[in-house]
């Protein structure tokens, strides 16, 4: 079976950049959404400019202008779609349905991978108020999605390694590591999934031509990648050789400690306490609703967190 | 003769990051200032992690710290700043007063290459009035270097190719080339000099322990690189196969364009009257204060502008 073509919208952004990357990798003609919009971004053109030199498609279109998605939708089979959707950074998940509008009305996509790549909207019932609308919004498109009859396969990725490995999973303002002393989230043991990015990206894009993952979730949940915060922390300081003073954060003081917060860090708080106290990213058996990503790929050789922390050493 | 420990300030800019990577591959023990002001920029976060894989050493300061600069300078032969001096994106230059004052404190600095790598600020002697302060500031840290007695090298590398060939120096909005029809500046004939950036930041790092360029200039003006805005659309037409509409702009038109344009792009208007107008980057000779790059370091294999253009095709 030859492979499918890709179009990725939102190809110069964290996730995308990879996406690229491991969509080209995988050997499939691969597609790049130009948008006008970019300006004088001569990052992002570079990067784009990049993508070509390897062998990628630049496609110009915009969000603004419903042709133009429309003519870049019907150049490929499935579309990989990674729009921020996290506060403190963008927050742009409700623009894909115009994207949803022109892959309907195209009518030709195979496979249509909407922004998702965190925990689980579908599963997370008792969301805290602020930073809801992410889960929200997601539930909005895959309903726009399922609606239209669009084939599809959502992406449950969890934690990425930057946001929540390098610096331990801190909330003091720093990616990097910290010092000498670690806020431990309640008891630190509830088990949370955690993501090199890389492998993020080469597991979403296995999954498009993959019928197994027709209409389904693929849950990435690497055995050696579901840690307990004080197991993260541990592997800390054996690469260290350091022994950290440990400060248990009980959920109440969690939860008052955001009161009086800019709403995009409450946001992410919030984020951090679905995770660490209510265990969001474990909390479910997969079931029928999908698959799990090292069981069906055995073959990627994904990132170990120990190996992950290294690089910060 | 080993080769000097080369710290860079601005080390996940546009030039910096060329820069880092010119200096690992030079085989310079290579330090990159890390600043806390970094903060959850996680791409420039992952981009210092990678040079830190390739070899690179972090290290921590931050110009509300005299200290950390201090501490940082010390442990390094040569430091080359590339704080960004564009008013559209951010200006900083008079915050290397800052850098020069810990330099001469630390006392151990063989070489110190200020942020310059534009047009010579000591040759543009009637600058129009917007954007002009960069020329200003850089001749305030000239002063301060000279008068601090710190061994330096000015780089004047002329017109980066991002911003100045993919868009055949024109000012629509876009880095990308036109599609049918260009503007043209004056008769066209004025010569300037185009240059791929990763050949700056090559050439920058040759001259760090090049005795021949101790307190001088070096200016980049490869042979082949020096063209006439004319001859540089001629390149894309042929490159392209196709005719494009030129339409020339006299400089009195041009200059009236700019009346009641926000000051950053202003300041970017007045920089493209001086390089295609005044011809700038070429209207005078070199002599004592300097040398020519591609004369000096013959072995590098400059990018020629039409290789540059490929990548746009």
């Amino acid at each position: 079976m030859s492979k499918s073509k890709v179009l990725v919208v939102g190809g110069t952004g964290y996730i995308g950049k990879r996406i690229v990357k491991a969509s080209l990798a995988q050997g499939h003609p691969t597609y790049v959404l130009m948008r006008p919009e970019i300006g004088f971004d001569i990052e992002k053109i570079q990067m784009l400019l990049s993508f070509k030199e390897k062998g990628a498609h630049l496609v110009e279109g915009s969000f603004s202008d419903h042709q133009s998605l429309l003519d870049a939708v019907k150049q490929v089979d499935v579309v990989i779609c990674t729009m921020a959707g996290v506060q403190f950074r963008s927050h742009n998940i409700l623009l894909q349905l115009k994207l949803v509008d022109a892959i309907k009305e195209a009518g030709n996509i195979k496979r249509f991978l909407p922004s998702e790549f965190g925990m689980d909207p579908s599963r997370v019932t008792h969301s805290l108020e602020t930073g809801k609308e992410t889960f929200g919004d997601k539930m909005i498109i895959r309903k726009a999605i399922e609606d239209a009859g669009i084939p599809y396969t959502y992406i449950s990725a969890n934690c990425f390694g930057g946001y929540f490995v390098g610096n331990l999973s801190q909330l003091d303002g720093s990616l990097m590591p910290p010092r000498d002393r670690v806020r431990i989230y309640g008891d630190g043991n509830q088990k949370v999934v955690f993501m090199d990015e890389d492998d993020v990206a080469t597991y979403t894009v296995k999954s498009v031509d993959d019928p197994r993952m027709l209409n389904k979730t693929l849950y990435l949940r690497p055995p050696e990648n579901i840690l307990t915060h004080s197991q993260l922390v541990e592997i800390w300081e054996k690469l260290t050789n350091k022994t950290f003073q440990k400060v248990h954060i009980s959920p109440q003081d969690f939860l008052a400690s955001m009161i009086g917060m800019d709403y995009g860090v409450q946001a992410a708080h919030a984020r951090m306490y679905h995770i660490f106290y209510d265990g969001c990213t474990m909390n479910f058996d997969i079931g029928d609703a999908g698959g799990e990503a090292s069981e069906l790929y055995p073959e990627v050789p994904y990132t170990r967190i120990d190996e992950y922390l290294q690089r910060y050493l």
